[in-house]
Order: structure tokens, then sequence, then C-alpha cells
């Protein structure tokens, strides 16, 4: 899918499965790289990934996939691997970029791979270090976040949802091959560059401080939904509804306080415990009383008069809302929003679609793009870059090569 | 802090704060780039934030600060503005690249900053994509994500204690940054590249599915700790440790079946529901009964033979770990592993420092660096980039435009 965008001339081939290294590619592909995806026939490991529409389409892999180019190969067979292996090395200044999450062996081989193409870029994500296994699941359990996760006084673990770790870790593969890519188009020289799932978790875990922390004989405790270091937590309105309200900076504090008029019971607060409110950490140490006053004003009013006076006082401030609420009614998560087109993607049928978050000014932006049929592409892709014309591509699927059985 | 790395012919000017912004920074800093930071005097509004370390260092900042550069100016004096402007605009192949979180305005403004280099590639960093605030805590609470993680039957929100939208943004901070600078090099064209970290949570809520689940009218419900779409729980041993068994993919759920010996229990079981178990789906379909024997299973064993039983089966699993277990021992957060150095940070002392996640095999792994003194190299970055000497510096510091008062 070349086209208009800032990558438009580069070319990634990805073999992957789940979610970080197809991020790393759908990353660069909704920036107009051409980045194809190589599939056994009848689909990888998460072509059944649930959520699934009705229909049967995994929402997963279509959401993590679009935009892509889809080939899929018979990988048992030495002809499919053949195939597989010249797609990834094939010429091309803007080509022989290459992603895999799966253990660098076979057709996968950087060495291998490298004596077809000497300037191949590959960059092979590993669950830890030694390329041993690993996923978000297991390393968050690791390191230590569901035992911070969740209410006080809760005594297990609290899993996140949200798969942080393979995010994290899918945007920096998108980092890394760029970089490659910038450091080959200087000097010609092409690379095998690893990253660990593990060592992305590892090494946040200490930008933010949570391992010096605990090297340092404090580790952090579970604050529940307290906002760890400053003021910061959810509420509850006189209707029902939830909101959070932050006060991490002076000015939020200040318009916190503004907002809800409690200046003077605030500084009471304050003088009570001896503490400045002024400091972030001082209203930390006082969260308890501070929620208490300002949760007794907001219990007091109903959602839409609590909006008003926060918005009124530029608080920083949200609603909770479900996924249905935010669906249903938050022009952020609508054609509203430019980051949003309605798509009708294959199997699923009409739903929002983002685009790249990532806005540049010197680029109209594009569509986002829909997830490609299992092979929809092998045919053209293996005519465009390999040569194969179509009574070789005939021959191929009589030997049962390309052409899925399942899916045709 | 130029020298061997990636992108050691890179120089980005970054006013941040918090997570987002100075996470790309660090990122792309790690990397080799000369990544330099300009603060306020007395410093910014991340510079405090917890936790701190008991000489009153913050863990955060020196965290996500790292090998970094530190200009400190004052910025409420047109001065100070005006070297801040000659900073970010200053000539050079690989400079002109410039990160902000702050609103793109005075000295931040980009048509001001292009006006003094035509090609300046600046990236805002924003809330919202009309470019209202927003932070990770308010971004988390309106997608939907605290009410969906937690125990099941728990009626209140439970927000994440990890930044992750904040973290994800970081590191698609890098690639924006890295994808302008390769256009610019093409082209010589630069640009104002916007990214949104509440477009950044909507996008990956809608890559997984998350979105046209619910437009499709199906939204997630809170699942505890279960994976969704498969089988993956907590458990615990007899002990009272605590591990997580992932069985998403049929490899991983054949070893979990194998380790613990249960296939006829579990066969029994994929009868009498009517389900296949081959099947990811099924195996979620039915994650209550199988998750009642393979607890049963690991809660009449001790740690240590779980361990053994799923080592020797190739289970997907680990333990759950606190933070302090992390620390003190799991080989993985060590100089055991190369991720990490033992580094004597000012203010904190020697705590483990990562160095960058992304193993570019052509270059020698780089030291992971120090954070900075505030305005540390003021006097240095002046010198080299703007030409201004000694006597010249000695001025700005009588004037009070550099030398913080505070910090001297």
């Amino acid at each position: 899918m070349p086209g208009q965008g800032i990558l438009s001339d580069l070319r990634i081939v990805e073999a992957s499965a789940f979610v970080a290294a197809p991020l790393g590619g759908l990353t660069l592909a909704q920036m107009g790289a051409d980045v194809i995806r190589i599939d056994p026939l009848g689909g990888g490991l998460d072509f059944d990934r649930w959520p699934m529409s009705p229909d049967d389409a995994s929402l997963f892999w279509c959401g993590l996939n679009k935009a892509k180019r889809s080939v899929a190969l018979n990988l048992a067979d030495p002809e499919g691997r053949e195939i597989a292996m010249s797609l990834i090395s094939a010429p091309g200044e803007g080509a022989g970029l290459f992603v895999t999450n799966f253990p660098p062996r076979g057709w996968l081989d950087y060495d291998k791979l490298k004596a077809r193409r000497a300037d191949l870029i590959q960059l092979t994500l590993q669950g830890d270090h030694k390329g041993g296994s690993a996923v978000d699941y297991t390393v968050n359990a690791r390191v230590g976040i569901p035992y911070v996760t969740g209410p006080v006084g809760y005594e297990a673990p609290v899993n996140h949802v949200l798969p942080a770790w393979d995010v994290a870790t899918g945007h920096l593969v998108a980092t890394g091959l760029l970089a490659a890519e910038r450091h080959r188009s200087r000097t010609g020289q092409g690379q095998h560059v690893k990253l660990a799932l593990e060592d992305v978790a590892l090494s946040v875990m200490a930008h933010l401080g949570f391992i010096a922390e605990a090297q340092l004989g404090c580790a952090r405790g579970r604050y529940g939904n307290d906002l760890f270091g400053a003021f910061g937590r959810d509420f509850v309105c006189s209707d029902g509804r939830r909101v959070i309200a932050i006060g991490l900076t002076l000015k939020q504090w200040n318009s916190l306080v503004e907002a809800t008029g409690l200046a003077q019971a605030i500084d009471a607060i304050g003088a009570r415990r001896g503490l400045d409110l002024v400091k972030e950490g001082d209203r930390f140490l006082a969260r308890r009383e501070l929620g208490t006053v300002i949760g007794d004003w907001i219990a007091a009013r109903p959602f839409a008069d609590v909006a008003a006076s926060f918005d009124r006082a530029g608080v920083c401030w949200a609603p909770y809302q479900t996924i249905d609420e935010l669906v249903g009614v938050d022009p952020a998560c609508s054609v509203d929003n430019p980051l949003f087109d309605s798509v009708d993607q294959s199997g699923v049928g009409r739903v929002l679609v983002p685009r790249s978050a990532l806005r540049f000014e010197a680029f109209e932006a594009r569509a986002p793009g829909t997830a490609p049929a299992l092979g929809e592409h092998t045919e053209a892709v293996l005519g465009e870059i390999l040569g194969i014309d179509g009574a070789g591509y005939g021959r191929l699927c009589d030997r049962g090569v390309v052409c899925s059985p399942k899916r045709r």
C-alpha cells in the first residue's frame, strides 16, 4: 500500500504475532511505509485472537494489521520459506527491513538473511535479553505493578487489562527500525537490532523511579486510586457519576481549590497537619483529609454541576467513562476527532478506525487503512517484488505453496 | 553528551515536564543523541516529582533525564527566552530538532522559531487534538480502562499505577522526531509535528479492538485477572506464593496441561461444556472450570514444585513479585542483565540504571548516563552553540539570566 506519507519510500517485511511487533509495523504503515506481513496459510498465532466480530473476524487482528499488505505462504514447505526469505532480502534502497517476534531461526535467521542482502536490517523482538520467551502478562507480574495496583488493603495482585508493555515496546520497535535505517542510509551498514519486552518493562520501571525507590528501601506501596506523590483521585458525584480530579502541579491544585471554594477548610488541614500544601508531596501526605473535604463537596453535587465548576476554574479533571460511554457519547471518540475515519472493514462492518496519532504538518492526513484479507496481496507482492508472473503463481498455487485452501 | 551511538550526530532541544516528552528525549539520548533540556532557574514543574531520595533529589526526574545536558535559564526574562530560542534554532545539519509538551506559545511558538531556522522540526505534545490539556490519569479515566480493571464484581474504577499512555506516547515522540528528521535529510523540509496524548490512547484502544467491540454492541466486561479471550490468570501455591500461568497459544496451553498432568480432567470439562479447548476462545469460555482444576493442582504444591513442573514442560508462566522482590532477587533486575549498570547518581547514591533497551549490534553498548545537575551544562552549551565566552557568561550571570541562585 505505498503512497503518500512521510515514510512512503520504505518497505518493511513483518513476521509477527500478537501486539508489540505488529504494532511496530502498524505504526510505520500508518506513516506511509509499505509493510508486508507474512503469515502461514490459514493465519498465524493471532489470527483468531479475541475480540471477534459476529462474522468471525478478529477485531484484534484487524486493528493491528491495517494499512499492511498480507502475504500468506506455506511456511512448512521449503519453497514457501524460500519465497519468504527472498521477500525479506529483496533489493531496493528503502527495502531490506525486517521485523519479527519469532525466534530468529530457520528462514528468520539473521545470518542467513544477511548472506542474501548484506545491508539487511532485522529487528528481533525477544521475551527477555537471553532470547527466552515472555509475554506482557508474565512480564507485568514479574516487575511488581500488579501488587501496587488496585484497592488499598486488597491482598491479591491486580493484572492490567491494557497490555501496556506490549504497546510501549511496539512504539519502540518503530523507533529502532528508523534509527537503524538512518544509520544505513549514511553508512551502507545494516545490522541486527534486538529488543526484549522484559528489558522495556525494566527500563521504564527504572526511568520512573520505581527501582531506585526500592533500592533506597522505600518500595512503592499500594495507594489505590491516589496519584502517588501529589493530589489526585476518583470521586463520586451525588448522581453516582464518577470523576477524577488532579492537583499535580500547583496551578492544577489552585484551580481545584478555587473550583470547590474550599480554601479555608484546606488551609486548616495544612495548618493542623503542619504541611505546606503548596508542595505537591505535602498534598500527598494530606491526601486523606483533602480527599474527604473535596469528596464531600463533590458528593453534594450532581455531575453536571461539578463539571461546570471544574471547567470554569480550569481544573484538570475527567469523567470516568465505561468503554460504552466512550464510544457512545465522547466526541473525541468519533469522526469529530480528525484522528478517526468511519471505515468499512471486511468481516467487521463500519467501525471507527484511527489514523496515525502523529500529525506531520508537511503531509496530508492519510486514510487509516483497512486490514487485508489473509493472503490478499500474495500474488501482487510476489509479482512486484520477485517478478513471479501469473503462470508462475499458478504453479505455486497448484503445489500448495500459496493460496490458502481454507480461506478461498 | 555527544559520543558513540547510532544517533550521535543528532542534537535535540527539549522543553518539557513529566513523563511523555522527557521519555521521548531520553529514548533518543540513550541512543547517542545530544539532548539538551532547557529548564527555568530552580527547575521545572517536574523537578520535585516524587519519588524523592533522602537527599531530596527526585528519582523520577533523575530517571527521565539521564544522558541529557541541562541548561537552566531565567525564562521570565526576555534575554533568557532569547537564548532559549537561539539554542533551538541554532544551525547544524543534525540540529534544529525541538520537542516540547508546553503550549507552543511565546518562545515555544513554531512560527517564530521557524522564522529563525526555516527547516526546524518541532514536535509538540498536546493533551488532546485541539491543543487542550490532559494528563495520563484523566485520559485513562476517559477511555474506560479503569472500569474493566480489577476484581470481578468490584464497582469502582481502578486507576493504573504505570502511566501507560505517557510511556506509549514517549516512545512515539522518538519515532515522530526520527521520521521528520529522515524527511528533512532527504528534502530539506522541516515541519511542525503534533501528537496528542489522548489520540495515542484512543488509537491504541482502537488497534486492540476495544472500540470496535463496543461499536458492535459487546463492550469488554470486567474479567478480573483472567486473560481475555484465552486462558491465563493468577494462582496461589500452597506456601502462599502467587504465579501467573498463560495458555494463550495452543502450544502454551498444551504445556500447561502437560505440566499439571490434568489432561483427563480438562478433557472432561471440554466434553461437559461442549467446548473445543484447542480453540483459545473456548478456553476463555471454560475459564472458571479450568481455573478451578488447575488452581487446585497449584494450591496443593509449594512454589518451588510448581516452578519446577512448569519449567520442565515449558509453560508460559511467571511468579508475581513485589517491586522489593524484583529488585532484591530477580537476576533480570541486576547487573547480570546487560541492560543495567550500577551507577552513582548525584543526590541519590548507587542505583541500577538501564541503558537503551534497543540493542544495535553495530554499536557497542553505551553507558546509560546519569542525570545532570540542574543547569550543569548551561555555560558549556552557551559557549559551544552560541559562542558566548566566559566574560559574556559572567555578565549573563550578573544579570540573573543564568546561574540559579537556589542551586549554587
